[in-house]
């Protein structure tokens, strides 16, 4: 850690601070500049309370030299983690596509889907029993009956199942889930990162909405610290003042993980744009800026068959995606 | 709810959607503009699907007409909520300072910071015992002998108390605090805010990093739809480009909510900014933009007091700032 | 335009409020819902001032429904524009590579760097000759001496260029340059917009930091209703709270774009990021999200030489690039 | 500046970037952390170019210890800064209210609002001449004409006036102006700013919209560094995804500046919200954060007048506002 002093520090307040770092273990190294004093603090600075440090009088400004995280810190683990996501690989050179519908609503639909994304040639399946709903009087979900039809679904096509936790009461059923979603919402929800650090299966980790990537993997060590090390990493958008799409799909979240961890990265653009006919042009962003898979929400709705020119993400429309998506990503590693 | 369609839509498509809105129980007023055809959608929207509906090829944009929250309206709620905390009323022109530490340490710590913030004014004692801490390995706070230094501090000074609930699974431990805070990284913790709904304690409901007012809305009635009425709101800065403060304290959210809603709305300076020497003048900014009570860190921390001219909220800072807030009050409210 | 009244707005306020509409030419299409009354209006609402009539105290809000650019607005020009840049086409199905360095600084820099793009294919050479800095105390550019060193180098190579224009004084002195760039720090310089709508040259429209589509459209209106319609659009980063790149590329700017207007759209992921080691993934995404064009620094600095493994653009790294965007284009648009 | 290497970087590369440095005229001063390396650069750091550096394969991080800002920079000028403004002084303990119309519409309006806030005990009339509008179609201000009917105005009153210069080449037909305005969208106009530091006017330099303090008191530094010391900063919002208001007052902005510059700080209430129904709040929490000034927007609009009980800042709402806002500033500096 550094801390810089304010010019014109006296050398009794310097003292006294120093002494005050001693005593908490560290080793400090003074160096004076022309202008201000700066402090090299060398020892476990991650004991350390960086803003009150930092309110000092005497303060100008402090930063930490070394990541708080060491779990998913690549520069500790410089392989790729290949998550094994219900015997799908994922990471590391294996590239996923997680299709399914946003809720599971009947088991008549969630077959459909299943089986049209399945011969498109999807890898994992997603949908919702548990919807997170900003309303109170919204449908949340078919909860037990919707895992139950997952797996109904899983059993017809042999597809993994992804889905989303989102009371850590309901965890027991969701033992027979193979992938557990953790929703943006949810990404500081630490009493259920801290659970979930205990269970034996993958963790599909979604960025909060206004959360930087170094707060994305600090959530990622919780569940790490706890023995857990099968996470997935997923960019959803991010809240900014752009107001056409209902948030803003941060790509260079892709690269950035793959540089500070060794995690797996995929990529959300459904929930990120919000508007289903922009999805194929940031699924075809997202595999092109280097993510180990991609999540698309497809459906077979209704009102979508009726207004029969609707842009959004049908089955069919899934699967030439799927083939565009698979091209570019022979270009990216090629 | 409104409904612009795009120009040149054909007859029969906008047929087929007038069709579906109406099999969805909706009556469809029709006004065409000289560009635009726009349907009036009269009827309980609250049940259609926004997103769904923006997203068809034929539908340019939807807006609501009608807000989704009904328990904390004020068009429905014309009077100023009254909460009692503990016996202390907030809202409706009743101010109720709050203050504290950040976490409870130690028996020591909490009755003398009790004690001082009690001399200077104080109406009820804030103290973490459990704390949402961004990293694994930092120090997550006494937990149940938090809470119980916190009744010791209570049975000392008389000041009720506010402390913040993380999980579900202590709410029992908590039955004896006076007003359960729900913290800015779980204001969408939908679990969480429905349990609340169902106990009969006041609720500081923080809004989050990146909600907008409405959500913090919309999350008050996820409480107050379950039964109970007793909230209060709290704005605590949110997350922008701003680099210099830790968070953006939005105080325009004060007379915002005060339009919506009817629930009292308090201002926390001490996290929004980060740092304790600018509290005081956003506490005084706070109380300027009409809030019904302030929560502010005091703490007499050893490090503090070793370099003795820091900027950090000492007791005696606090009693001068409060007299400065009282002052003010008065000029507001005059 | 709607305009939606408050609940319990009184008769005699809202015929007051037709009456002015009716006034300033409007039609007023009334509609009562159950809770609220909404009020369309026909005519050229563009004349009206929204934010005026959002003010009243009876207006619970109001909304556009036509949008406020015509010339630059697909809805009037189904066709992509394709912009000729100094011969090159832009748009329409045709895809042009920028490439060159920050800042024009030498002779043989130039020259060393326009031979290398052109050899890996780029299309036009960028280059600043007069740089916005955030400091008076930094370099601001050669000036007249760098467009001058910018000719010789289109002479040599035959690349057309590209070159910022930050003051309306200087533009005498670009009168032999083939496209004119507006950085991102003057879209919104209305004056100078304007005077660029006189011109018959090219002009390269980088988004603001903080600005949304439609007032980048806006801006390109303002060229464009002086007469000059060739403008294309670029993307270049938005100031978001995410720390780890100097922004946030949104590369859904593209499709959007593409969506409201015939113009077309380039990405500059060099600027965005601020980190040339993320440059290559932020390339292949922009042209994956279907850009029709990329904007890319190239260099050949010593310092870059001297660390012979770093992670800069270096030409041989350009080349390596290029050849992978123009396969990703070629599954785009197959 | 600091400089952290790449735990594990080889000591022959380490060698060459320290030789580089040192060839730039820095002295480099080497600190062994028990994990990375941490070069302390002593010289002035403001030559180099930090982002280039940064890029190096090397190199972790970079940061600046020493402000980049020196005329405006309080280190240097402990004492405030006291602005006159056609003869009011601004800052320093002095407080000054600005009020008047957005625009300047007749002569009529003028006189009437001017006579109005004289009344009210302003201190400087403000008013738009030149407009900066997001389309090219809006009224754009009546120009020459706009700021002789100012004179007109402050010849009547004896109110000093504030108006708002967009194109340098106008700067003559400002030459009896008292305060220039930059507004917002060009507080990073490098070369209008630097212009207007060899005039011997005062400047009121708006805060764009996502600038951060240290970015507005570079550009205060670029008129200061031209010679002209005479800069009032302005916070007017800044662009969030907060929806509500037009934008965000981020009122932390007063504490900071004074605590970074000894230039005096305002702050402009109507803008930041867009609604005037918030300006009071607004303009009162501007003042207890320890404003030296607020700028308000006034006018007596027939279509306000209509709707009687409208919620605008109306004369007799200013001139009550007023009054509150004097005795909270009494509050602040008592």
């Amino acid at each position: 850690m550094i801390v810089v002093l304010k010019p014109g520090t006296g050398a009794e307040k310097k003292e006294k601070l120093i002494q005050w770092l001693e005593h908490q273990g560290m080793r400090v190294h003074i160096s004076d500049g022309d202008y201000q004093t700066v402090l090299g603090i060398i020892g476990d600075a991650s004991r350390l309370d960086l803003d009150l440090v930092e309110s000092l009088e005497i303060v100008d400004k402090v930063s930490r030299v070394t990541e708080p995280f060491k779990c998913c810190n690549r520069k500790f683990h410089p392989e790729d983690m290949v998550v094994s996501a219900g015997g799908v690989p994922v990471g590391g050179g294996h590239f996923a596509m997680i299709a399914g519908p946003c809720s599971v609503e009947t088991e008549e639909q969630i077959l459909t889907v299943a089986k049209a994304v399945k011969a498109a040639g999807a890898d994992l399946l997603r949908g919702g029993a548990f919807k997170p709903r900003t309303s109170p009087y919204d449908f949340s979900g078919l909860k037990a009956r919707g895992l139950e039809l997952l797996r109904i679904a899983r059993a017809e096509t042999g597809l993994p199942i992804v889905t989303e936790l989102m009371d850590i009461r309901d965890l027991e059923l969701f033992s027979d889930v193979d992938v557990i979603q953790v929703g943006a919402r949810n990404m500081q929800n630490f009493d259920l990162l801290r659970e979930l650090g205990h269970c034996d299966k993958p963790i599909l980790l979604k960025r909060g909405l206004a959360n930087t990537l170094r707060e994305l993997l600090m959530s990622a060590e919780y569940i790490m610290a706890g023995g857990n090390e099968q996470v997935i990493l997923c960019e959803r958008g991010i809240r900014t003042f752009a107001d056409y799409t209902r948030n803003t799909l941060d790509l260079s979240a892709v690269p950035v993980l793959h540089e500070l961890s060794h995690l797996p990265v995929i990529v959300d653009p459904s929930h990120a744009t919000g508007l289903s006919r922009l999805v194929p042009s940031m699924a075809m962003a997202g595999v092109a800026a280097g993510a180990d898979g991609l999540m698309i929400e497809v459906h077979n709705d209704p009102i979508h068959a009726l207004c029969d020119g609707a842009q959004s993400l049908r089955p069919e429309e899934y699967a030439k995606l799927s083939e565009k998506v698979r091209q570019i990503r022979k270009v990216v590693t090629a």
